[in-house]
């Protein structure tokens, strides 16, 4: 795709300097920008760069002043963030708008569709499967029988979503993550051999969700896993069965949540983090990475480290001196000669 | 699926109290069931929910005295717990039990299959694949030439099996695993890049296996990879070529297990644990979840945590002294003091 | 495929001793090899197998003397290991040498290919990809659109590209490994919710990488997420938006790099290691399995270890006094006692 200057200022609402001719296709940060390239200027700190890019056109502030002579056609706008980021979102939009069906796809008689639905190529839809509109299904989709997909969202290649599993509305689930598969449960038997528990609960996952590539969400033994409104999760990240994560929590890579933990809302949780099972975090509260987490947190607002995971400051204080542990050896051990010199002073009197 | 009171009860052999055609379509837990469910009572705890629940029909046991009004149909059973896990196996078989060839799927003349195949849409099977009775092939699963995979195996979604890999009887893996990719062997040069080893090897997996989603075990450089008889291997798992991992071990999410490592049988391993390579780890071996073993652990029973891991209640005490470690230098501080007043008091006599 | 004694010596350029007409239709290393295996003995530890190996053809050095009867046929060469290693990599190019395109695959009209492509059934290529000469598409692989394969490249089954992204020459994907999804980039919003910051770079893979099962590399917010030339990343690795991985740098399982890092050349990472976003580690660092990375790493060829990492020598003394730490703590309250009867003693006199 390609826009001239003048379709962006007109786009933007923006005032035009230079040729309004000119064409970009492409979208750049402003030290990497070449010809054929849109970028922008918000920060002052970049405003050096506008003398020596090569960006066919630039997004800038109204109040902007140009001091010397510039390559690059401008358009002026009130925040010159917004509008780029606007744009951003466009082109993102534009170039992801795919809809139909490919074929081959599966898709039983069943099935129903929403409008402006896309099925990409060997994707497969079970039996009852409900798509709503604008549904995009990326090619090598998976999902069982009776799974719901509500408006808007997106699942990208190879996503799998086992049986009777709901997603909701502008939900995003990424390449390769998995959705519904059985949680792990198993009875010891008398001959040291495991029983499947069977998991026949299934996984909802509430509206505006975004979950990463590779990412895996275990059904629930009976009842729900459920990922609340807003949740993000980034890739690779492990949940439980009848894990429960709060409205708007945000969670880095390679997370693991055991089974029955119930996350509060606003919380934000670095990446290589581990919880135990059974355990309730509360709203808003901060988890470094790589923390380890096996005691419920029941105050609101707490900021945790390390593992086993305490109260942020005390732990930084704890590895600081452990950093120092030679020389703390070492000054023991010089007060234990002193005193054992005291002592045998003492006695020698 | 529906199924009416009286056929419930006659499947359980158990004595039906109230309506006999009542129907139920959905199995939930006695707190959380509605009309048109199933659920069941076997704890004393939950027996007040009897008054209360919707549930159209609940199986509990023959000595429950009911003292009010109920809305429930009843079967009573000697078992609540057992015959209510009966059924959650029958309808977790009777919602799985799919069979037939679905199309467009790619199976070569020279695939060989038992009796009762399911082969789903987009599935692809190597040259001289072998399925035996019962085999479950979801849409979408790969595998490569040679690949054996033994009675009563499920392979779901997306899981993809290299070349000569062998799978044995009642294994379930789960969406999106990856058995059989190559070791990561290289062999450094001169020039400071590296050479690749080829990994001719293979893995096998015996009987009465389960492996999570997206969990990736390598093949051997040469000889097998080798996952026993009764392991469980929960989602997001990472096995290195050459491993041996012993009969009934379980290990829970994100544990990593580095090349050529010997895991003995009955071992309990949490999950986010990493092992170096080229150990051994005794029987019946307890790891705590998070905990980096970079030893061999050679006594049988043995618990252990942290990273690096030692005994489990040694490594306790000493987490529990760095939590207070900001005290003990204030204690030692304090003792350097009054060692030196207790030393110039000395020497100014 | 089969294979004489007296092909594999004509091919090796080796003295043949024994049957000529022996065939060998496996590899196995000397302890596991039996009847129809070819085997090879370059390390005088090994030599005591020869007289009891089922091996029907091995390959041995020149030099190698026979003492008593032994059942294999031998082919003599200057270096044994380095035949071996040239048929190990013959065997793997022979065994994995498909080409041709398979139905049902998804290839629109403008696509690009070079000479010997190989395209499996169910895989998918978006609108203008590009793959060069020799480029291996296995089964269910989705390239997005204008995806660049360039030469020799393989792609193995369930990999998933994201559009735009490209991949180098000589390189391997391992299955299920995905591409170019979005960066984890929210802006944080007044009323708790986030909101998606469009990621709209892309991820450049240069020649001789290759990348294990099911890692995930995300997109850059604008500009590329770039790994260079030889690297080598093993499984289930999160990479993300933006980080750039240095010349010939190795990571181990389950490591994850956090957002805009960049990682120096030459570099060898464990496994389970994190880092967080926005630092530089120098050329030639040496991080240990599990370690965290907390800081910019300026001095090259530094080794770390812990979580935060410093220092490796320093942290395993650390870790020692660690272990011990309830001895320290028995000691501080020896000494507080003991000083205490000191000065009690004192203010006595």
């Amino acid at each position: 795709m390609q826009f001239s200057a003048l379709q962006l200022a007109t786009m933007l609402d923006g005032k035009l300097e230079g040729n309004p001719d000119v064409k970009v296709s492409n979208i750049a940060k402003i030290e990497e920008a070449g010809e054929g390239m849109l970028s922008f200027i918000a920060n002052p700190k970049y405003e050096e760069f506008i003398y020596t890019t090569n960006a066919s056109i630039l997004i800038v502030n109204e109040s902007l002043v140009i001091e010397r002579p510039i390559k690059s056609t401008l358009i002026r706008v009130k925040d010159a963030y917004s509008s780029f980021a606007l744009l951003l979102e466009q082109y993102r939009y534009l170039t992801g708008n795919k809809s139909g069906i490919q074929q081959p796809s599966y898709i039983p008689k069943s099935v129903k569709m929403g409008e402006n639905v896309f099925v990409g190529a060997f994707a497969y839809l079970g039996e009852n499967v409900v798509l709503g509109n604008n549904v995009k299904i990326y090619p090598g989709v998976y999902l069982g029988d009776n799974v719901i997909v509500n408006n808007d969202s997106i699942l990208y290649p190879g996503v799998k979503v086992y049986d009777n599993c709901i997603v909701g509305s502008r939900v995003m689930l990424h390449a390769g993550c998995v959705i519904g598969g059985d949680g792990f449960g198993f009875a010891p038997q008398p001959d040291s051999s495991y029983k499947k528990v069977p998991q026949i609960g299934n996984v909802v996952i509430h509206d505006d969700v975004e979950i990463g590539a590779n990412t895996t969400i275990d059904r629930a033994t009976m009842g729900s896993t459920v990922i609340r409104k807003g949740v993000k999760l980034d890739n690779l990240i492990q949940v439980a069965h009848n894990v429960d994560i709060g409205t708007n929590t945000v969670i880095a890579a390679q997370t693991g949540v055991s089974g029955s933990t119930k996350i509060g809302q606003n919380c934000v949780i670095g990446g290589q983090v581990g919880m135990v099972g059974h355990i309730h975090i509360a709203d808003s509260t901060k988890i470094n990475a790589q923390s380890g987490l096996s005691k419920s947190i029941t105050i609101p607002n707490t900021s945790l480290t390390g593992s086993p995971a305490y109260d942020y400051k005390s732990s930084l204080k704890s590895q600081a001196i452990f950093r120092n542990l030679p020389d703390l050896e070492k000054r023991v051990k010089e007060l234990e000669e002193m005193v054992k010199q005291l002592l045998q002073e003492r006695a020698g009197v």
